[in-house]
C-alpha cells in the first residue's frame, strides 16, 4: 500500500497523485508531510484543508512513530489563501462562511485528537494558521530565516488553531497579544525565546541537522512516545476542541463583518494595482 | 460629552474636577487613566480604587478602541495606600477589612471584565497592587527605570490582582513564589525575560517610542480587536473571578491577623522616626 | 522530640536512626530533608519513596517555616532506582508494577498537598523522577553544575510526578515535549531560562549563598507564607491528583510492556559488561 512505500506521490498502479496540494512521504519511521504549492508560498486551500486532515487521519494510523508537517520552497506557509473569499457562491456568503468554518474546525480538531508526537519543521515564513496551530504541536524546529506572523485584526479577523488558548499558556499573555491582536511578526529566536518554537538552526545546516535529530527520535519505543503525548494531551483535549469551536463562530462572525469585508477588498485591490 | 473631549479634568459646565486621584484623556482612539497622585507615588487609597473602576467602567463604554493605564510622575505606583488601615472605624477592625476587600475584589473584578484591549504603560517603579494585576493586561510596556515588587509577606499579608493564578501561570511557579511570597524585587529586564512585561524601552525614549505604537495599535479594527480579547479572557474568566473572591477572603483573614498589624504598626513607627 | 531537636539522625534515646535512607534536620526555623544515599547517587528505592514521604507528612506539622530537600553528595539524586525492578516477587509482575504504583502515587500525592513553601536545592545532576517533581516544587536552586535529565522513552516509559501536566505550563509543550518524550538533557542555565529553576549559582559558592538566603526566607510571617502558598496551590490540586493517577496508571501499563522490559533488560545488561 501507499502507506509503506517511502514515496506515494502517485497511487499504486495509477500513476495518480494522491493528494493535489500535498506529498507525503513514509521513511525512517516517520511520516512526512510536505505543503507542496510552493509557487503559492504553501497558502492553503479549501481543499489543502481537507488533504491536510486526510494525511494526518492517515498518518495516526500508519505504522510510522512520529509525524512531520513541513513546506516545499522558500516558505513554511503564507496562511489561510485569501481566494478561499473570493468567490462568493449562489448561496451568498453566510454559505461561504459556514462552510469555510466547518473546514477550519474539522482541521484543528484533527490536530488536537492526533496521537502520536506531530512535529513542525519550519522551513521559512509562516503566516497565521500556519503560525496558530503551533502551539498544538509537540515539537517545533525552525531555521533561522523563518518569521511568525499573524496578521488578524488588519485583515478585521480574530484568531484559530487554538491560539487564543495556547499562546497565553506558553508565552503569557503579555506577548501573546502582541502577536494575536497586534500582528507584531516575530523571528524565530524570538519565538524560541517565549516557547512557541522548541529550537532554531543556521539555515545552511537546518535540514540536515534536524532530520538526523528526527531520525534518532523515530527509534525510540513507539507506544511509550505515543501513550506519553496522549498523557500530556489528554488533560486538556476537552478544553481545546471548546476553544476551536468558539473560535470558529467568532471568525464566521467575522468573515461576514464589514471589517473584514473591507479589508479583505483592500487587500486584492492592492494586489490588483502590482 | 466628557467622553469625547480631548481631556475631561474637568466636568462639563462645573469647573469641577471629575476624579480626585486620576486624569482621564480621550484621544487618537484611545482613553488613558492616569493615576495622578505624584506627590504620593500614586498610593492607591479607598477612593482611588473606585476612581479607577469607574473610568474603566466608563471606559469600557465609551468610543475608544484601546484603553491605557498609567502613572504621573517619577512612580507607575507605590502599591496600596497603608493609610488605608491607619484609622480603624467605629465599628472596629472587622469592618474596615470588610470593607476594604469589597473595594479590592470590585476593582479586580472591573479588570477581569474590561472588554477592550487594555494596556499598561509603566513609567517608573511599581509596588504590589499596581504589580499583581499586570497579569490580567492584554500589553504592558515598561520604561528601563521600572521595577516589580510584591512585598506581601513582608507586611503579614497574601497575593491579590489574580497574581497567585496568573504569575506560575505566565513565569512558572519557580519564578512566581520568589515574586509572591519572598518579596523578590525584579527589573524592567527580568520581569519581560519571565513574560510578565512586553517589551521595555530605554527610560529616554519611553514616552515616544510607546505612544507611537499605541496610536498605530488604536487605528485598528476595532471590534476585531475587542472580540479578539474577549476570545481569549472569555476561555478562563469565570476561574479569575472565584480567585479574586478566594484572595480577597484570604486577605480579610490576613489584614485581622497579629502577623499583619504588628508588619504594619512597625511600618509607620519606622516612618515616624524619619 | 525529634521535631525541635537540631540534628534527628538518632531517635531520642535510641541511638537508632530514624531513617535509613534520609538525614532530617531542624535548624533556622527550616527542615532539610537530604537525600543520604550518595553512594548510590540517592537513587530511589521503594523504601526511600515511603521515607520522604513520611518526613513530608512530619515536616508539613512540625514548627518549621519552610521546608528544604537537597542530596548528599554529588548527586542530587539518580532517579527511581531501576533496582526497585530486578526482583520479581512470587504473587507475579502484575503485583510488582501494582505496588511500585501505589508507592510512587502516595510519594507525589505528600508534595502536591504539602502546605508550606517547599524548596528544592539541586547541589548536582538531577534525573527522572527527581526532576519530574520539580513543577511542583515553590523555589528551585540549582548548582551550575546541576543537570536535568528524564530519560523516560529510552526505557519504554513515561512521565511521573504531574510533569505531564506541570512542564508544558512552565515552558510550553515545544520545550516540554523535548525533554519527556524525547530524553533531551538540560543544563541548570536552560532549566533556568525555561522557567523550571529559579536562579543558578556558581557552584564555588552555591551552599553558601543557598542556605544564606533560605535562612532570611526561614524568617519572614510563617502564616503569611503558608496561606499565600496553599492559594497558589489550591486552585489547581483536585487537577494535579487526578494527573497524577492517570500518570500512574500508564505507568503500570508501561512498566509490564514489552517496550520497558526489554529497556530494562538491556540496562542490566550493559550494566553487567562493565
Amino acid at each position: 500500500s501507499s502507506e509503506s512505500s517511502t514515496n506515494d506521490k502517485t497511487l499504486p498502479g495509477t500513476g495518480r497523485q494522491k493528494f493535489e496540494t500535498l506529498q507525503v512521504l513514509h521513511e525512517d519511521n516517520m511520516t512526512k508531510i510536505i505543503l507542496n504549492r510552493p509557487e503559492k508560498k504553501n497558502a492553503i486551500t479549501l481543499l489543502m484543508y481537507k488533504e491536510i486532515g486526510q494525511a494526518l487521519e492517515e498518518a495516526g494510523k500508519d505504522e510510522s512513530t512520529i509525524t512531520v508537517l513541513t513546506g516545499r520552497g522558500d516558505y513554511f506557509c503564507s496562511g489561510n489563501d485569501l481566494n478561499n473569499f473570493a468567490s462568493i457562491p449562489p448561496e451568498g456568503k453566510e454559505k461561504m462562511a459556514n462552510d469555510a468554518a466547518v473546514v477550519l474546525e474539522a482541521f484543528v480538531s484533527k490536530i488536537i485528537d492526533f496521537p502520536k508526537p506531530l512535529i513542525a519543521v519550519i522551513n521559512g515564513p509562516a503566516v497565521g494558521i500556519s503560525v496558530t496551530i503551533l502551539g498544538l504541536f509537540d515539537i517545533v524546529y525552525a531555521t533561522d530565516r523563518a518569521t511568525f506572523h499573524t496578521p488578524f485584526s488588519q485583515l478585521g479577523q480574530s484568531p484559530e488553531g487554538c491560539s487564543s488558548y495556547t499562546f497565553p499558556r506558553i508565552m503569557g499573555l503579555a506577548k501573546a497579544t502582541e502577536m494575536l491582536l497586534f500582528n507584531k511578526l516575530v523571528t524565530a529566536k524570538t519565538a524560541c525565546d517565549v516557547g512557541l518554537v522548541t529550537e532554531v538552526f543556521p539555515d545552511s545546516t537546518f535540514q540536515r541537522e534536524v532530520w538526523t535529530r528526527l531520525q534518532a527520535y523515530a527509534k525510540l519505543p513507539k507506544n511509550s512516545l505515543a501513550y506519553s503525548k496522549q498523557l500530556i494531551r489528554e488533560i486538556e483535549k476537552e478544553k481545546l476542541h471548546a476553544v476551536n469551536i468558539q473560535e470558529c463562530e467568532r471568525l464566521k462572525e467575522r468573515w461576514l463583518s464589514e471589517e473584514c469585508m473591507n479589508a479583505i477588498i483592500s487587500f486584492f485591490q492592492s494586489k490588483a494595482k502590482l
